[in-house]
């Protein structure tokens, strides 16, 4: 018997037909951990998994822009697999860009020669904002469900989860407002405070357009997903729970009524630690810079930790990377942790170096 | 009887002119809540204080570069002045550049046409940094000494001390790798972690560079300083404590054998609390992330805490700026506490929302 894909809908509906085989399959080493169950090793990913480091990321890539790669399925689904593939982590993040939601609701956005990613016409004014349309996920960001469907009829039966994934409403907002990346988020943080109601009117907005992608990738076979509040670590931590956390908070509690596990993650996570645990996300997602066991300290013993290993460390040579993953492990305990990197993979780290990682977690006992 | 100008030494040779009247000037309240002694309210100072938010910094810097502007004592104490005259600050930061001390040793730097800074030749290699000069501050930065000796003489007789300041051996090696600024530093990340000996003895040529630059500053006038560990907080805690700390420890010691109190200022200070206490420092000058009493619990009684109103916050109506600023003071109490930004003052605030800020701690009871 071979299994070339894999629909659970498919599966309930023949199970009166005697001639098939019916197989339980394990519950995802990723999903147990999430769901707090006792695993024997944590389980591995890699934010950015599926990206320039690879040199099979590099030759799909090489025929195609980067939104032609987002918007295409079969591609989509095809580097998304390429790291479970080749370095065996346990769970597949979707390929995709955070910045997606933002074309949906008529902010749209390209990448400069530097693959820095650009807003055409940022949003300065409370007029630009009454200006944006809802988010139709099934039909402005239906790829996205298409590439996840394809994934999971792969992964499904090798009980490797897709994990789907959003920006959060802070950071969505942020590019939206500042045009580019940027160190200060300035212009930003200036509109928050100038124009308090506009901005919360804007966090309102992402928030409905974020949950409606989430639902959609769910529904399309995510079975767990990351709302990447990256920049959200530049705002005191007061103002994020005032002017914020509430429009963060109703995105997870949604997808939680969904029956979905949430990671938050967070750059510049420390001084925003019980900011993060309040929003009662099931995977609290951490920066590299303070040591997990510490971050577990002050967080306590209900959520579960992601991260956190430097990612730069991966420079380092194997047998370091191994040694600080190992210790990383060790000094915070097994259970209700999922081994990753404290952001994404850099995209010239060597492959054997990502691979040292994975190993060292995948052979930790 | 009129002040003019004002020198210690010649106060000393003149004890026995039975015509010179004798006058104790009071101490310093910013030295005061320095050395840690009983004040009414917190002294109060902002990074970047001579700058751009000023029209009359700005009408200084219309005519000439920032180059030169750093380069003239008279025009550096010009600008350094005006703050103390115009806001009515208690301390005088003296107006320059972290980067001076990169010019002295043989890394010249430039300003871009956004103003940003730039390494003419980054240094990329072992071999870059054994061809390092020392420092001879008297010689190459004698501008900044009589800079300090200017505003010294006429700040002295009205109680208003000047601050030295250097940038620290991490930041200043930081910018020398990446050659400018940047927000992930991984250039330096990884030339720290793939050649860490050659790094560590950029920092190590580097300390001496700011401990002698340091001392020249307090020889010529300056009676407190700051090192600025900007970008320290990129790096993970661990790993600041094992390679950088001891390059910043041993600067903060030197500068206090002098006897002169010294203040450690880092952007993403919360997961670097710790290293920032064992240091030493006199003073340690904390971002806007985390309020200041949280910061105190987690540093404990011993040091003097700076800042940390975010800067963004002189955006708001200058009513907000003095709930804020009020709350800050009150939440964490007025012994060893020096009112100050998070980070510098940014460029287009409006000076009455400065002058709010600066006014609502004068006004503190």
């Amino acid at each position: 018997m071979t299994i070339t894909s894999f629909s659970p809908t498919v599966a309930r509906s023949k199970r009166k037909d005697k001639n098939l085989l019916m197989i339980e399959l394990p519950e995802p080493l990723f999903l147990k951990a999430l769901n707090k169950q006792a695993v024997s090793r944590p389980p591995v990913w890699m934010m950015r998994q599926a990206g320039r480091y690879l040199p099979e990321y590099r030759a799909v890539r090489s025929k195609i822009t980067f939104e032609t790669l987002c918007t295409t399925p079969d591609l989509a689904a095809e580097v998304t697999l390429q790291p479970v593939d080749l370095l065996g982590v346990d769970a597949a993040v979707i390929f995709s860009d955070i910045l997606v939601i933002l074309g949906a609701i008529g902010v749209p956005f390209y990448f400069d020669l530097e693959g820095g990613p650009r807003i055409s016409q940022p949003i300065r004014s409370a007029s630009d904002i009454d200006k944006l349309v809802p988010a139709e996920p099934p039909s402005k960001l239906a790829y996205v469900g298409e590439a996840i469907r394809k994934v999971d009829a792969i992964l499904r039966p090798r009980s490797v989860p897709v994990i789907g994934f959003a920006g959060a409403p802070f950071t969505l907002a942020a590019y939206a407002i500042e045009g580019k990346t940027s160190r200060e988020f300035a212009i930003t943080r200036r509109f928050l405070i100038e124009q308090p109601e506009a901005f919360s009117k804007l966090l309102s907005h992402l928030a409905e357009a974020i949950i409606a992608h989430l639902h959609f990738q769910i529904k399309s076979g995510a079975r767990a997903v990351q709302l990447f509040d990256t920049w959200g670590g530049i705002m005191s931590s007061p103002e994020y729970r005032q002017i914020v956390y509430p429009h963060t908070k109703h995105v997870i509690t949604e997808i939680q009524k969904a029956g979905v596990p949430i990671i938050l993650y967070m750059n510049g996570s420390t001084p925003h630690l019980n900011n993060m645990l309040e929003t009662g996300a099931d995977g609290l997602s951490v920066d590299w810079r303070m040591p997990l066991d510490q971050v577990r300290q002050i967080v306590g013993s209900a959520p579960v930790l992601q991260g956190n290993l430097d990612p730069t460390l991966l420079y380092s040579k194997p047998e370091v990377i191994e040694r600080k993953t190992r210790k990383m492990i060790t000094d915070h305990g097994v259970s209700k942790l999922i081994a990753n990197l404290g952001h994404g993979i850099l995209p010239d780290v060597p492959v054997e170096h990502a691979r040292a990682f994975i190993d060292a977690v995948k052979n930790y006992s």
